[in-house]
């Protein structure tokens, strides 16, 4: 596919997030109040605004989830009308006055998030964490080949990017410790994830393919983890405050329409998987990632660069596999990937890989050297789909470092 | 404390679950709509259409969520207010017509589940399955004694009492298989627990007396668990699709104001806890359980009887753990106690316990026995604190299981 052409000069360059081709899904205050944005070039258009062609109620609060809960049908003829008021310049004139300069408006959060998910999907990060953990020879869980490993995390802690993130406090015990101290994180760390929003909801199970309809877009997602924290509290229930502080989302919803031309399958199974959980057609997207870590008042160096295929489950199995109980699945669910590393050791989703748990610190182009975040640290993920001459991409999906709170004083000995 | 006597005669019993002095909150439908209502003898009164003396908007949503958001003023102002309407006989012709038949009327879910998690915090149940599982030496993990463990489940999956639960489909691996099968579950268990409702939002950390204060009421909560698909699935990051099929609560919020008489303290510590977690006064209540098992045709047994006194953590110690990490909690949040074990045999509160993970079957009183739930079970939990000639009570919660559904073509071989 090659780039769709739009009015709009600024969509029409190679270098955009954000060209016609893509039209993903946010929400914006530009001092007037919250209201549903779609990215065009270095614009917003201000979508509720301009001839949309659907019931107006879709528009009534700011966030996309009635458009959602509407349906593919709704979805596919939104975005149909959107191609056509931003190609053709018949519509300049009745649309330009909804059109607001991206740099003149802050970005809230695209969608209400119903509950969600956390999965462990990709497999050189449970490689690396496994080896870490257990040794090199018990790496794997037993069950990983079969199951797209998840468990849930915490809606209300979902916030969206340039979110100050305040390093957490918690229950600590080295392990030459007799008791866990209180005291704040020290082994704070980023996961580099993808998010898929769920756009329809299930009762009962639901196959591969009805999973992957009703996923309506992706996000960049940082899982911010404490793994001190984790490491005392895990067993046996699994992850639980190390994982609630904050997960930052990037703030457009890229659509599954959008990234239909950069489909690319999983890897070949080692493993048979149950029928159930079987693939008929590929359900990854080729999306470069990277992330940048960028000390207070110096220059950013990026740590990591990876790509959504080298998941070994899609989001379609998770969710999928995520409905076999009869779990009901609900519009605004969302369902981070687990953290995306490759095989290289540049291509490592997390400081705990990258930095080998602390063992080899990771040099910085500023001289300064990292195991784990630093307050004031700022990360920053980014992703694109390249096509041919223009990209899909979604908007930095960045977090500052802030200290921890101050103790309150019932909290001291 | 002893019996308020209200003008409604089946009000004044020493054997109804709602005297005066508990005054519940429900939702019901009697084929007129879904309304709130409160639970008063055989009746409910339907609170929106009596003199209550709160804004009307309140009572607009058929959930108790915007009474909980309007915090613990009206809170007061609500019970003391309908205390008076239903004790003074001056307001019984006004009143009157706002009464329901409980028998005419379908309960309905309380409250808007926003998030879900269950916590592990019942010592003898944590003895009894990390026996089984890790052997006694190793019962109680290293955590246990600092921490009240938690875990998020899934708010989609909480439903009314009276609401049938289906037979899950999962995947099993039994310890001589070489790979898992997916298939119904064949160790399908309830879990006899506590719901806590939190009643207002927090932004950073909680202390345990700002907890208490934040709990609105509690509910009877029946954590249905799928022990083979748990086991297979459960490392290393917890439980997940073994506990998403159902957690089926009581009808009735009954309020930590109706508890107040009854609180009790938590069992001495048999390691220090660390300072945040300290208790300033009494946090548990002391509340009669009971678990029944009604084989389909059958008479019922009382397979336990224990009491929420039994909880080495409160709901408050919870609810400031969880909140530890920055972790936003939110109103409508559910927080499971965990399994409400006693010291016996007969007072253990899941089936693995009471039939030692299925190698002692439990007998029966209808003649069969029960290493797990069969189809056609209807399982009911009880609860009520007992004062001084009447019983606060919480109405009954229970659920039958149903066959597993058909499997769908896509998932066989």
């Amino acid at each position: 596919m090659s780039l769709m052409r739009s009015w709009i000069e600024s969509a029409n360059s190679a270098k955009t997030d954000f060209p016609l081709n893509n039209l993903p899904y946010g929400v914006f205050d530009d001092g007037r109040g919250a209201r549903m944005g779609v990215a065009i070039g270095d614009m917003i258009l201000d979508v509720a605004r301009v001839d949309h062609g659907l019931d107006h109620a879709l528009f009534a609060a700011p966030e996309w989830n009635a458009v959602m809960a509407a349906g593919p049908k709704v979805w596919a003829a939104l975005r149909a009308r959107l191609t056509e008021l931003l190609s053709d310049e018949a519509h300049r004139d009745a649309v330009e006055p909804h059109l607001i300069e991206v740099a003149s408006a802050r970005l809230l959060m695209p969608f209400r998030v119903s509950e969600y998910t956390d999965f462990y999907a990709g497999k050189n990060h449970a490689v690396n964490v496994g080896t870490m953990f257990r040794g090199a020879e018990n790496a794997l869980p037993p069950n990983w080949l079969s199951i797209p490993i998840g468990y849930n995390g915490r809606a209300s802690s979902v916030v969206v990017s340039g979110t100050d993130v305040m390093r957490p406090w918690g229950q600590l015990k080295g392990p030459d410790e007799a008791l866990p101290r209180f005291a704040p994180s020290a082994r704070f760390d980023l996961e580099l994830e993808m998010g898929a929003i769920v756009g329809q909801p299930s009762e009962g199970m639901v196959s591969v393919a009805e999973a992957d309809q009703m996923i309506f877009g992706y996000v960049l997602l940082n899982d911010w983890s404490a793994r001190d924290i984790q490491a005392w509290e895990y067993q046996p229930l699994g992850p639980f405050q190390a994982k609630a502080t904050a997960t930052t989302i990037s703030p457009w919803i890229v659509t599954a329409a959008a990234l239909e031309p950069f489909r690319t399958s999983t890897p070949e199974r080692e493993r048979d998987l149950l029928p159930y959980l079987r693939e008929p057609s590929p359900m990854l997207y080729d999306i470069a990632l990277e992330v940048g870590l960028t000390p207070e008042g110096r220059p950013e160096t990026v740590i990591a660069r990876t790509n959504y295929a080298q998941m070994y489950y899609s989001a379609a199995q998770q969710l999928t596999h995520h409905a076999t109980s009869g779990c009901p699945m609900r519009v605004g669910d969302l369902l981070g990937s687990g953290t995306i590393s490759g095989s290289e050791k540049d291509s490592r989703g997390s400081l705990l890989e990258l930095s080998w748990g602390g063992k080899e610190p990771l040099a910085l182009e500023s001289g300064e050297t990292r195991s784990f975040l630093e307050d004031g640290d700022r990360l920053t993920l980014r992703g694109a789909a390249e096509g041919d001459g223009y990209r899909v991409g979604f908007g930095d999906c960045t977090g500052v470092i802030r200290p921890a709170r101050d103790l309150p004083n019932w909290a001291k000995e």
